[in-house]
């Protein structure tokens, strides 16, 4: 059985190293997949997001994911399962919900209550090590939902919303929702919204960041600009996204996640 | 069989990657969890702390660390058993000994010395690679202590020790042991110290670092605190902490291992 | 199978895990061994030293890297055998060729063509997880070479040259292939060229960098040298090599990757 697990503990720390020591003392033959561990401290929106683009790519398995500022306080640990049967474990936060989503929505939601799949000693602060982990591992050895805490109406549980664009008549208003380690910027766009506004591969647009202006081409590929040259395009996860060949746009345009961005289309 | 592995490597270089490689050739089902690579480049004692938080969650195994600024020069490479049967490898400069103190303390130690379990050529600079990963593969294979070298009095390894706290009626110095990515900051003291001062949850404390002073509250996790408020609390590895909830304590108070912090019981 | 796996992908989003996933999903039972995923973007040079120095530590397996900046263009994907059998999956840019060349070279040659090798939906963007991951999944399962689509011939493969190094009668300059995480500086220079102008453990040398001048001394290892010393060495890949005993030799010269640097035979 396949565990993948996404957090924002960073590889610093002995922090992910020691949820792989607590899944394999339960479940030494469980194969972990680390998505990711670089996610920005607490950004749990932004975990949502990458761990729905990820879980299509992964075998179906138990999803393991701890964004967790609400450590220690009244916030519930989850399990869940969706339509397609995939499970996952983690904080009553949002922070699950868009991946099971893409797989036909959450079926089944239990909290984590019970102490025989805890570690004997559960602290305030770690639940990613002494909640978390070893209920995944439980759930990979076979171990059903319903063993680890009672039912939870999957309607009541905590929902994040990505925030909303304004579409016109030849202009939109997005919003970063992230940056990647090429300084390509995702943004809260897809193909339907460019269409909608008439947004073709060649078509230059007019990009407006806190009052300043920047000329794009929409493109396919990178390859398909001069190096330098900012494009805008559908990327491998279906968001448009804004690119410098061979650069960084997220420098160039100054943008983070949240930053908004105005795309006009016609440029001088 | 599980190999654990820590080290000051990074993940930027092939380091990690080459190790790994050496060690899957020797022992090809062996399992390595990586504990972390990210130890400051050549902080001994940091490495030998996180050494010994991490390995009670770890199964039992052999203990990899490669911390090691002294290689190439006289410093003896190692492997040991502990109590419990826990076995290590690693260079002779203290790194190990914390975690197996945690383990009855070390039984049998062995200097590295047969060139039979290294590898063909031994470099004066890498000997993560050429020595230690070489010897924690065999280990792995069930290849005994007494056939990786000579038997070393246990008494005679090289020791570091822990900064000491100063303890006084209602204040109390302590050193950062380490800051992690959360910003949260690990003191050498312990809830006895706290206790010893009569610091329980819900206590005003005062921290001065550098002449600067910093009200906290005694708490017992984040979520008992509002954002960007200071608390100190026990850690999730038993130490006594400062955080900041949704914020970073080391930012806010500009520490870093190694610095000072008095703590005063009681605030204006 | 053991697949190794190098790119710039770095760690901080999902890239290099949904590649895992990929993998997984097609070749359940294969291991991968990242080798590093800390190339510089786009660093097509830095990265096929690399895959060269850490490839004789791996097992003999499937080679998947992918430094990519060329994705979606004209850039054939590739995949390689050489003379001693080792498969290796990537870009048609350089990024394969010193590392097969350690082996005895490309004796077969394909470019990825086949649908039914890589996923369903294949981006313009991210061939790393659409093209190359299933490729080298595939290989792993044993598919074999000729059926991921037609022969290249293997001398019309883009090659990338290493920068060569000046050698005179008591000087030589040379350039910096790369730095790693100590600030130790790789050199493309061997013990060859060190002979070449006399220089042996002892030697005293002058650098220069940029008009600035510093005084080396020849060594073996770092503990040949007091702290602060700056050491020119032969690392634990063969390249000459200046570090600093304790700390960081990039930062004290300002160099990085592509820095020259003149080192003369002889200081005052």
């Amino acid at each position: 059985m396949v565990i993948t697990f996404l957090t924002d503990f960073g590889l610093a720390d002995d922090f992910v190293g020691t949820c792989h020591g607590v899944m394999k003392r339960i479940a030494p033959e469980a194969q972990i997949i680390d998505i990711t561990h670089g996610i920005k401290p607490g950004h749990v929106l932004q975990a949502a997001l990458m761990l729905a683009n990820a879980l299509p790519y992964m075998p179906t398995g138990v999803h393991l994911a701890v964004v967790d500022p609400g450590v220690g306080g009244s916030r519930r640990p989850l399990a869940l399962r969706d339509a397609e049967g995939r499970l996952y474990v983690g904080p009553d936060n949002g922070l699950l919900l868009h991946a099971a989503d893409r797989f036909g929505g959450v079926t089944d939601a239990h909290e984590l209550a019970s102490p025989e799949y805890a570690l004997d000693s559960v602290s305030r602060t770690f639940h990613g090590r002494d909640l978390f982990s070893p209920a995944a591992a439980h759930l990979a050895l076979g171990v059903s939902l319903g063993d680890l805490g009672p039912p939870v109406d999957p309607d009541a549980l905590v929902r994040i919303e990505t925030p909303e664009p304004e579409i016109g008549q030849s202009r939109m208003r997005g919003t970063v929702l992230g940056v990647d380690r090429f300084g390509n910027i995702a943004l809260n766009l897809t193909r339907a919204h460019l269409d909608a506004v008439g947004i073709v591969p060649g078509t230059r647009v007019e990009l407006v960041v806190r009052g300043n202006r920047y000329y794009a081409v929409a493109a396919r590929t990178f390859a398909d600009a001069r190096p330098g040259d900012l494009i805008l395009y559908e990327d491998s996860y279906d968001n448009a996204a804004v690119a410098v060949s061979l650069g960084s746009a997220a420098s160039l345009l100054g943008v983070e996640e949240g930053s908004e961005l105005l795309i006009q289309v016609g440029a001088p």
